[in-house]
């Protein structure tokens, strides 16, 4: 097993480990945000024959080449039907938007452009051939591929599987998640917290982390310090797509977890990450796809959730089918001096401001990994370097952006 | 009722109809991504008590200020438990991360600046008083307001709530949206498109979209050019907080949707959006807040999509408690030249790459506002303001992002 992994040799390993999980087929209306796992090819020409793009009348447009032109309306044709015959010269149809129109007519003249009397129409202006006309085929055409494999389904695509008459589609299965936490002093948030024990908030935060990106959560509950339990929860997560721990990992003297992980199979392929927060880190897997992809983050509810970020969400994202697997990156500029020492790369909580055309990134602050408090704050992670020892304010930086909201403009812009 | 209205006129009335809906309280689990109602004030402190930041021995710092110096190692502090005396001098306390600091000692020395032999330990560095020591409140004081209202929970949010010990949390409503469609040449995906029948696919494309937003849509189904049909339908919508129609609002003779709101009491406030696509669109709303917002959007696909986007989209997230209500927006380079006719302001449905530092935007092909297949392949719309008729390619201009990919980052940044 490696030890002591810089963040991206860290990153590459784990995202080498998470191919795509297989297909399944949903109802459309369970496909948002998901990765199509096969092109889709329209079997429908779209539209299915020349339609109306106005209200209006249907006309042949030689016979209204000098305006004002006066036609004999001869019928209308109905939505949802079709003209009982084809368009003589000198005729017109009425024609409401989407409307086929009738053989024989090659143009639509809105309804503004013109004056009814009774069954005849004075038309005021030349419609140029084809105007006002959407021509069968000019969305999709038949035997088309309309979206390509690894697509993410957003409210455009599903109605595009909607217009070719699809209920249903092949897409990535949604990663099921077990999360286990682990210590003898945690309780859960409706637990007594008496005799210094403490709430297990990792489970809560993991859980809303998956869930934001369409990850299935799955509870193990919390495992005392005692291999027997231990094994016991983790045997229920082996079914699961990935298992992310947050039981201890360190050195300390009650580290069962990966005693068990091993016993269990789960060969592990490095441990510590050169990084603040968040060093003790140990990733896993089964060999043959045996089992979950395992990630034992550390228990410090800072960490927990910024080693997540780096390691766990973009291979959640990777076994989702998605091509996207990285937050936002934006330049900001430093509104204070940090320093620190060689060897790990800091990923400094930081809150964002606009300042003109900068970005000002500052600290929220307490930078300690129990602190909760700083995460709640953060709109982004400041990376500072691994051998990087100063960042003097001023200076710019690469800022992770965690906030979606920081990105979401102050106004239309219209 | 106002008509023609420039597209900030138009948004500016219905964000000023769209207030906060009332609040509910959820399980925490079901606050993911919605705006607390109230602000979140800490019952406890955070951590309770000084605890040990790292697995080592708690010492009084004074006794090992010149090492190495050996130590009694007289107890273990239990996670989870308490010391069973204070320490005296000359003793140490084996520690693991979490536990409590006993009463007498001042620091924490990590294990690995250590070497244990039996009941003693040789503590080979010096710490300086509080090293190691999370003092108890350094996260959460007692009292302390550690969330605002109007705050989105997110995954750091519903682990701070956890670690309060909160399993519930008070938070907006989330908008309930009716939607309907209309018109006899509309079927269901599943349905007959034979004899010049389409798809309704603006449900699917717009229930999608309210979901995208935490929104939940109620789909009234399509209603027959009929007003008893039309009545029967928007009746049952008449209990949410939004209904969104795409029964045409043009001028055409089938129009009854709009007769039918006012014979229920909805006031309408505007028609006609100086947009393209788009124009013909409709709100209303019951005085006294007595019914849902009601809007009206024109039936093409594309026209129905980007009236969303642009005035109900911002409505439903105000609803919903949000502060953040409009699409990210960036500055993008023209791939190539436009041209409009002055008086509307166009949504250019665009592609966009990355070039060198720019961002270049290139339209999605046919802008006709039928072909749905433009809008899955856009990743912006380019705002073409209405008095402007020509923009030269190289040229700025402002791109509202849709697709939330476009904005990840291609790697992390580490």
């Amino acid at each position: 097993m490696r030890e002591g992994l810089s963040v991206s040799e860290a990153q590459a390993i784990v995202l080498e480990a998470a191919s795509p999980l297989g297909a399944e087929t949903v109802p459309c209306a369970d496909g948002l945000g998901r990765a199509l796992a096969e092109p889709v090819v329209s079997g429908r020409t779209l539209p299915p024959e020349d339609n109306s793009a106005m209200d209006g009348y249907a006309v042949r447009a030689a016979d209204v080449a000098r305006p004002p032109a006066t036609l004999s309306v001869v019928f209308e044709v109905p939505a949802g039907g079709h003209a009982p015959r084809p368009l003589e010269p000198g005729e017109a149809a009425r024609i409401l938007t989407g409307a086929p129109v009738p053989l024989g007519a090659d143009a639509v003249v809105r309804q503004e452009d013109t004056e009814r009397d009774g069954d005849r129409v004075r038309v005021l202006v030349a419609p140029a051939p084809g105007e006002h006309v959407r021509a069968a085929g000019e969305d999709v055409e038949r035997g088309e591929t309309v979206l390509e494999a690894g697509a993410r389904l957003g409210p455009a695509q599903l109605g595009m599987l909607a217009s070719l008459g699809r209920t249903s589609v092949a897409v990535r299965r949604r990663p099921q998640v077990a999360l286990l936490s682990g210590g003898d002093e945690l309780v859960e948030p409706d637990g007594d917290v008496s005799g210094g024990r403490i709430v297990s908030s990792n489970s809560y935060t993991l859980a809303a982390a998956c869930r934001e990106i369409g990850a299935e959560p799955h509870y193990l509950g919390i495992a005392r310090d005692e291999p027997a339990d231990i094994e016991r929860r983790l045997r229920a997560g082996l079914r699961c797509d990935a298992l992310v721990s947050s039981a201890g990992v360190s050195v300390g003297d009650h580290d069962h977890v990966r005693g068990v992980l091993e016993k269990l199979g789960c060969r592990l392929l490095f441990w510590g990450v050169k990084m603040k927060p968040g060093y003790p880190f140990v990733f896993g897997r089964f060999d043959d796809g045996a089992g979950p992809l395992v990630f034992g983050l550390p228990g410090n509810p800072v960490s927990a959730l910024v080693t997540f970020e780096q390691l766990v969400r973009p291979a959640l994202l990777a076994l989702a089918g998605h091509r996207a697997l990285h937050r936002p990156r934006i330049t900001a500029t430093l509104g204070e001096t940090l320093t620190k020492k060689a060897g790990r790369l800091h990923f400094v909580r930081v809150r964002l401001e606009r300042e003109g055309h900068e970005v000002v990134a500052r600290t929220t602050g307490n930078q300690s990994s129990g602190v909760l408090r700083s995460m709640t704050e953060a709109q982004g992670l400041l990376i500072f370097p691994a051998e990087a020892t100063r960042l003097a304010e001023g200076e710019p930086a690469q800022v992770q952006v965690l906030d979606p909201d920081f990105l979401a403009s102050a106004g239309s812009g219209v």
